[in-house]
């Protein structure tokens, strides 16, 4: 038998400055050492509707756009990225690292926003047609950190959604919380709270051990 | 007691072709004999954030856009739409004629794309928040007839979606005869196949019973 062997698709969680971009970069490191293939993306993924769709949801004039209408375009910036290019990957034997996935939705519009954990779920369930991260790392931080780090440089440009007051990152780690709940299996909590360093070797301890349950 | 009336929600369905910019014309006309105070709008409806919706839908070199995402980015502009234009109107009193709604997302997306018409209703109920139109009219004709009209360049530009051959046309004229079956009473058949003056003298005439039916 020559069958070939799918890729894992495994996903990035966490608050905003949660420290995702480095941790991916030291998953991307563990799986080279383990000669497994892999490409890391983030949803718009150079995917030029889905891109267009980002730039919708990101612009920072638009703070009329109402939750049901961010909650149906992250949606739709996800079903493209998934069929034009994580599932092709995941297909071709190659490992997925992805930046956020279904779960920020159901954290940020489903309970922060309060459009309905349920509700958001059932409009993602629509756009990834079914399909569920093989496995999930949440980056467990306390939000005044994060954003403390993102206020220092260390990272990317401020957007709209870091304009929101405090209280909203705070209902965004409630709601983390609660989707973890759901899926226990899937999402793994890993603590964010040291330095770079400290959180690389924390990953990557990790992900040799979670590959391993894997079979890979 | 001094209760504002809400205003009606009526929106107008049917093919490509089929005359729906002219019967709205009509049907302001006809509601302006009644001294009802009305606006007309179509989706996007000027909203920003929607405009940009439908350019990322309609752009003719998105040949590559999945369906799920199509559905998806239908039913983001449909949320904003509504948020900010039509619940806003209908508040205030004033009858609101559409220029297509939830039907058309049901009958090309749900039917003629196989996306399931109720997979499409589910993200539409989210979308819409269980609003529905008070009263559709579905403007009935033969894919044929509408698309050479189109050709004749009675109307708009041609977009991508008239690009789809024929079969396409037809698949949403059966999607639509579903929807009809699921709403009777909603939706209302208005045969289109006429000169437009045949089409208008009809749809003032229904729509002047109509308006009696609902005490208006």
């Amino acid at each position: 038998m020559n069958v070939k062997r799918k890729g894992l698709f495994i996903t990035l969680e966490g608050g905003e400055g949660s420290g995702k971009t480095s941790v991916i970069h030291e998953l991307g490191k563990e799986l080279e050492a383990h000669g497994i293939p892999y490409i890391t993306t983030r949803e718009p993924g150079g995917i030029k509707i889905a891109e267009k769709i980002r730039e919708t949801i990101l612009n920072p004039a638009h703070t009329e756009m109402d939750g049901r209408t961010e909650a149906l375009l992250y949606a739709a910036a996800r079903a493209q990225h998934l069929a034009e290019k994580v599932e092709p990957a995941l297909a071709n034997g190659i490992t997925v690292l992805c930046d956020r996935f279904i779960d920020s939705s159901l954290a940020y519009q489903g309970y922060a926003r309060g459009l309905g954990i349920n509700e958001v779920l059932s409009i993602n369930l629509f756009a990834t047609a079914g399909r569920f991260p093989d496995l999930t790392y949440y980056l467990d931080i306390e939000p005044e950190v994060g954003l403390s780090r993102i206020a220092a440089g260390e990272g990317r440009e401020i957007n709209r959604l870091d304009l929101e007051d405090l209280s909203f990152h705070y209902k965004v780690k409630e709601g983390y919380e609660i989707v973890k709940s759901m899926y226990p299996e899937r999402i793994r909590s890993v603590d964010a709270s040291g330095t770079r360093e400290e959180v690389a070797a924390l990953i990557r301890d990790r992900l040799a051990a979670d590959l391993k349950d894997f079979g890979v």
